[in-house]
């Protein structure tokens, strides 16, 4: 299998992606790992080249440019050169750390989507108090949907959680501002009602953002605009409340500052729990190929996570077998 | 003024509220305390009758009982009693710690909408890491929301932090997927350009949700259903750390044990910022007179701290304040 790596996207490009290369092709000896950006900068942290391609390319998109102008206009940049690679075929997957907008963008119109699936989704792994974790999606590439796409949100949850996660028989549930089947915006309840007639699909109903960290479901479907929204009240009370333990050891007593060195291990331990290390990247779900985005400051260790996750997506045809899905519900 | 106040509604009523009104007599002698409830059971816990009247009720609507049903069928309710008071100009304004669909409910049928509020919403003050706190809504009044919709809530909650919280021209966001103006729902948009146009808010554009606990915003504005599951979201992860970081002290090593012992004070001190109890209840605004709900499991400190709220409420006026602004609106 061959992997297209956007080199030069990302805060720490190409360094930690070179890194990330560097630890998965000891683990991956079926992969040709394609790194596109400046060769110059790449082999500088390359250890070899072995199962590597090198392609270089001119332009780097950033943060601050518009996704859909760059992607026309910066035709040989890293980002663009590397999905480009997947929609001619001679990649199956593509990494970015890069600009979320500018990969969306570039997926939708060079990899394009599955047939039959209106509005592909962002779907990422969170933690879980206990420790499995769950996929969320959609965390954002839209901003409105319809009951149709939410369905569409859970048949492709549920295949990659089955497929790429193992999970037997994954619990798929709609988020909702109540567990009963008569909560929920016109369009969740509609989803709802279209959810508990499909028997492919284990729908176990509405869920609230409060139990989905404590492991209620396997999967969690919402709307692009809503997911986006809850993701980040996560993220930022996370980081709020780890901040103000920190803040209330470093202003407390004497005693106090011992007993914050003396949990600073158990603490540390939760930090790792909430980190986006182990978990891959954000999976682009919906297109005909596994289109990958891992986190603008991954580290080496993330992007190891995001390529073992490709990895399990080529390995078990995920992808194949969702445009298999789709078509026969054509029929 | 006179406050109307559901004795039976909540998982520790009448204990609770009972007492919770025993100190805010206290504070305030300019008050009517209305009790409407089961007078046996409120005289227990009612240290003497000044300024109280105790009208006897019936029955009490619970947790299971459907909200419309419940408003038509149990007329002799606490909560009904206690809304029906603000209806006929007994009383002034309305606490309930029972049911908040019941309560919605009761509050649009009974005291009903300001006049050009299409959409009440429900509001509360939720924390900051600087203390300062800010208003969120709606919360979950609405399933969905228009452009307009989301324009009046952003003038309920500027009058509202303004008048109730003393806030010298609020910064009023609109909840999005990002900051820029081009990023959000329609809905979101459109309000966002409507909003620009208004000298009369101070508004400080788009908000992630990300970042409203931090402090930068005043008043945010969501459509009820990202609104509902922002709150559950923040709540939910907000409970996690919490017991995570419990469970990583006790299950960790003797001088873990130790270390969270020493720490215990300070983590007690982010469990208070946390806690809903000086918080006040979450306000139903945009109705004729203040509608008041506050949580199931309450402490007398949190009745007592929704009544300090309603006294702010009634003696800025701020319901009447809104009538005239909307009235002004039409012209």
């Amino acid at each position: 299998m061959k992997i297209a790596i956007d080199a030069m996207g990302g805060d720490f490009a190409p360094e930690n992606i070179v890194k990330g290369v560097n630890l998965a092709k000891k683990e991956f000896s079926d992969v040709t790992f394609q790194l596109y950006g400046n060769g110059e900068k790449i082999r500088q942290f390359l250890d070899d080249e072995t199962n590597i391609e090198i392609i270089e390319t001119t332009e780097v998109i950033d943060f601050h440019d518009d996704p859909v102008t760059a992607i026309k206009s910066k035709k040989d940049s890293s980002l663009v050169r590397a999905v480009t690679a997947v929609k001619k075929g001679e990649a199956d997957a593509v990494l970015s750390a890069g600009s979320t907008g500018a990969l969306l963008t570039a997926g939708l119109l060079l990899v394009k989507r599955i047939k039959q699936v209106s509005r592909p989704a962002l779907m990422s792994t969170l933690p879980t108090s206990d420790g499995r974790g769950f996929e969320m999606l959609d965390l954002g590439a839209n901003t409105e949907n319809t009951a149709q796409h939410l369905v569409d949100f859970a048949i492709l949850g549920s295949y990659y959680a089955e497929n790429v996660r193992g999970i037997t028989k994954p619990k798929v549930a709609l988020l909702s501002n109540g567990t009963e089947e008569s909560k929920g915006s016109p369009s969740v309840k509609e989803a709802h009602e279209l959810l508990s007639n499909m028997s492919e699909i284990n729908f176990i109903g509405n869920i609230e953002s409060r139990d989905i960290l404590t492991g209620g479901a396997d999967v969690v479907v919402a709307d692009g605009f809503t997911g986006n929204a809850v993701l980040k009240a996560i993220e930022g009370t996370a980081s709020v409340l780890m901040k103000q333990i920190k803040a209330a050891i470093m202003e407390g007593s004497f005693t106090t500052k011992i007993g914050g060195a003396l949990i600073k291990k158990p603490l540390s331990g939760l930090k790792d729990m909430m980190s986006t290390d182990a978990a891959g990247g954000a999976a682009f779900v919906g297109l005909k190929a596994p289109v990958i985005k891992a986190h603008g400051n991954s580290s080496e260790i993330a992007i190891l996570s995001a390529l073992r996750q490709i990895h399990k997506m080529l390995e078990t045809d995920v992808t194949g077998k969702l445009v298999e899905h789709f078509e026969n519900m054509e029929n």
